[in-house]
């Protein structure tokens, strides 16, 4: 049944040499490597001014200033991932970087920084791009969460039925909202231009109101520092370029950063101008639009491609997340299950894995981006931090010419992203920002668990094989019985197969049902011995562990005890929901309970 | 690591003998089987209001003349419902009775229209409490659907624990409701009284507006009518009264009208007096408390005591979905596993499914109670058509003492269910009463099917046994191997004690691993044959397959494929998620894929 459902949903499996990508030229890197940076457009300034939405009109033009702070540390942050691509020409990012650096312990903290990081990514980018579209058809409002669910729903699919990323069709969202979002400034530019620079509804400037506190500042500039998450995305890519490598990606992370930078500030001035304060229902992003082109196809457009790329910035998470836990489990951080590949050569586990917690915050949080932010940009900046330090250390190590220079950039960098953190989990500490300092650790803590049991594990396994040798042992078969007929007799034949110590056991829930069986197994005559025990529950998995364990103590006890299930094997998929309940019920439980050898016999259905 | 969580979660099993019910005395059946009934009261004029919403203050009367039509519908079912005791003291409700005069379609039909209706009965109970909650604290209103997931989640539990439902605490929340809804309306007729029966805000009374139609008093009509659901519980739990169990029960039923429609048409009347308008954020009756209460004490009271009536309507479900699945199971119209009791004693696969289907329609319709009637009551009706058409055909028959009143009435009863049924079918189709008249037939074709499967089975398996006898056949076991461990020798060992004929089999990414791996077998020297396959896809399912289908083909082919997969036992529970995984993948596959008997051989982790 799940097999064929599956196949439906997720397409036939795909070879290993599909694997192999191609590389990216720069017109195409841009787009599908900058989505996640440049999507932050729609959320970012909104977030920073949430936090001091309530002071009104008067302090609208705080939001300036912060976001002119927030410009100014994406460029100290371009100019220190440049130094990344040349360090790290093959990508791998702050899991990689730190634990080459500063040892296993280091990456694990970034790697678990960065699990959290793509998580909220998706939870993020998924209820920012409905908001989006729920600006534009405020009828749907009411149905924020299910359209997030359905949305992440579907990038999951898409996913496990194996995404091919760098399809031309990627980059059109990105380039689609890039010539939005210009055109919008353009013509917000042109338009202001007309009206001298300034609107009626133009807040006044520089006027401090008394509601205003430094912690309100910080929290404003910390969320508004979400919009800068993403542009890591061209460094952990570097390889992925055509020759020169390093020379392409450089030039595309500068280009990615002049993008930022422009569509940032753009947008957040003209907001700014219009006076517009956040709205629970509406998008920042949206008014700012719809105060221009109001209700024509300009502002659908920009819903649309905003939708578009925010969908598309999630879906870079599940490239991101599923790789980084499979090198957590290959380095045993993570349990091995990560590793493992699907059918159609993705890590399925890891897919999967991400959807629900992505869900379960969207759910959790109702939907809602702003409520989101507090937790997120925390674990960016902490693995912005632990990369940069990472950088600084491998330069006084490796003392390339011009060193000197680029550990101050680093350094500069590691200190910004290092105060972003300890900025965003003081100020946002209340607000949503301890969960994630209480996440971080235990899933620190979790990978060094995982690690340490692990290798026992492998040094208990080890054998010498001159002195380990496999042998027979003595073995017994039992198996369940609620009656006789073909699939018992089935089952049977194969227990008297495989051993010549056979035992029916026979569960009755009144004396005389067991009378009745007992008798019924006289006439049947197999030679096989009936053991019935009476069920003072009506289910037959306590007697048939007391059994077990009486069959454990017994003299000369074989050394497997081996317990035989029939399993129906049905014609149609949806048979399979009307048999065999019992038998997973008894398996599962003996699986984990026992010390049993567990065997499923199957029997053909000829319906 | 389930396990362990269930047992906290749901507690430690219970015996047979807990099982038996004690007799109910009137005073503690009332509250317990009229939660549904009553409840009803907090969403059932609020459901017809809304409907005629739109033509705003001008068509608030029309509430009233639907109000007291239904009123009289209660009566007359109640009267329909005093006969189906005294017909049915054994209760069994229209499943029983549909059943029993007109075959088992006829049951199956008001099998799957009440199985529809409990599942709506918790989508409609908890949404419509949760809204009542909402209405007390309007900052909850953003996370209604969590809150709705929450409470359907701990009912479940609860119900999975094994539930006392006629424990004394049940009683509470339904004589808190009554003793709260009647001091509502003593309060309200008093202070009416006071103001010369007249209210500035009382809408004016028999102005027929423009925008009314028949479609629209109809569909208000029908959906008032959900304010009926749940009359039919006490004749189906006539056998848990005490002695004399018929008068007691009617004696309750008559009550149980009394009371609904005091408080249903009280309730009405003030709400219409109030001039008070349906409102997506607040229900009537709570801005009718709130009218009478302000902000008070008792506002919250009423709030709250309505919050827990209708948690323990959505209860009754979960003691009436499960029992109806297993008895259709019973009739095989249904999977078995509806059959199969929980540790607890309970039908915990009924449980859960009730809580999955509430929970989609929850998270579907967003959890608004308004957008849930339109398909509630609808099998409730036909449900009610079909009980007392059963009666009247059974009175027909049977003849006793004053039969031909008796068929009247409930000739009465039958056809003003069928043609409430018809309204609401015709009136509410497209609002989504059509999901209903999809599924229902959907249900009753699956139980078809079910039953037909079951029965072709049942003949498919019987056995003559003085000709069938269990005999051993010849096996051969495949191990399928990673490398040479200590867990490997084990399974290799199990291999060797129930057949000769074993085969290692690796699976190798590349030809260098393959030719190691031959290479360290030769120096282990076991006498076991090693067979190796190389894998284009980098899992090894796909090599498992081709290699089991070549030994099917085999000549002189054993009747046994054995395929003996390792099972790690760990110590911890959470430790099961670091391992077999693989394993769990490799059994799923064989058990739904191939004729092979697959058999888990299990090895204790030290750590």
């Amino acid at each position: 049944m799940f097999s064929n459902v599956k196949r439906l949903l997720i397409g036939p499996p795909k070879k290993l040499q599909q694997l192999r990508e191609e590389r990216l030229s720069k017109l195409k890197a841009l787009p599908i490597l900058s989505s996640d940076a440049l999507s932050s457009v729609a959320y970012g300034y909104q977030a920073a001014l949430s936090e001091i939405a309530f002071i009104g009109v008067a302090g609208l033009w705080i939001g300036l200033p912060i976001a002119a702070v927030i410009v100014l540390l994406l460029i100290a942050l371009i100019l220190s991932y440049l130094q990344v691509i040349r360090a790290y020409p093959n990508g791998g990012g702050a899991y990689a970087v730190a634990s080459d650096q500063f040892g296993p312990i280091a990456g694990l903290v970034a790697g678990a920084a960065l699990l959290i990081d793509y998580t909220l990514t998706v939870a993020v980018s998924v209820s920012s791009g409905i908001a989006a579209i729920t600006t534009a058809y405020p009828s749907l409002l009411p149905w924020t969460v299910p359209l997030c669910v359905l949305a992440i729903f579907g990038i999951m699919i898409m996913n496990l039925r194996g995404l091919n990323e760098s399809a031309s069709i990627f980059m059109w969202p990105t380039y689609l909202f890039i010539f939005s979002i210009f055109t919008l400034e353009i013509v917000g530019f042109v338009h202001l231009s007309h009206a001298g620079w300034h609107y009626a509804q133009t807040p006044p400037f520089g006027v401090i109101p008394k509601e205003i506190s430094v912690l309100l500042i910080l929290r404003a500039f910390a969320s508004g520092c979400s919009a800068l998450t993403g542009i890591e995305a061209i460094s952990n890519a570097t390889p992925q370029f055509r020759e020169p490598t390093i020379r392409n990606a450089q030039k595309t992370l500068l280009w990615l950063g002049l993008l930022l930078g422009l569509m940032f500030a753009g947008t957040s001035y003209l907001t700014y101008m219009k006076g517009l304060q956040v709205n629970p229902n509406f998008t920042l992003l949206g008014m700012l639009a719809q105060s221009y082109f109001h209700t024509g196809f300009f502002f659908y457009f920009i819903q649309f491609t905003t939708f578009a790329v925010l969908i598309l910035a999630a879906n870079t998470s599940y490239s991101g997340f599923p790789l980084l836990a499979a090198l957590m489990a290959r380095d045993r951080f993570m349990p091995r299950m990560f590793e493992l590949r699907g059918d159609r050569l993705g890590y399925s586990n890891g897919i999967i894995v991400l959807s629900i917690l992505a869900i379960i915050l969207i759910v959790a949080f109702n939907g809602q981006t702003d409520a989101l932010i507090p937790l997120y940009a925390i674990g960016v900046f902490l693995s912005f931090t632990l990369a940069q330090t990472g950088l600084v250390k491998r330069w006084m190590k490796t003392k390339p010419p011009g060193w000197l220079w680029r550990s101050a950039i680093n350094s500069f960098g590691a200190i910004l992203s290092a105060i972003v953190t300890v900025v965003f989990a003081v100020a946002k500490f209340s607000q949503g920002a301890w969960i994630v300092l209480v996440i971080l650790p235990l899933i620190i803590y979790f990978g060094v668990k995982v690690r340490r049991h692990y290798q026992t594990i492998a040094d208990d396994l080890r054998i010498n094989i001159t002195q380990v040798k496999p042998s027979p042992h003595k073995t017994i078969v039992i198996v369940p019985i609620a009656g006789i007929n073909r699939v018992v007799a089935g089952t049977l034949s194969y227990a008297l197969s495989v051993s010549d110590q056979v035992i029916a056991f026979y569960v009755g829930f009144d004396d005389e049902a067991i009378e009745r069986m007992e008798e019924k197994w006289k006439q049947w005559n197999t030679g096989i011995r009936l053991v019935t025990a009476r069920s003072q529950y009506r289910s037959i998995v306590r007697p048939l562990m007391r059994f077990l364990n009486t069959v454990e103590n017994w003299e000369g006890a074989p050394d497997h005890i081996v317990v035989a299930i029939p399993q129906f094997v049905t014609r149609k998929w949806w048979h399979n929901m009307l048999h065999n309940q019992t038998s997973i019920m008894l398996r599962t439980i003996l699986l984990y309970r026992k010390d049993i050898v567990v065997t499923t016999v199957p029997y053909h259905l000829s319906d």
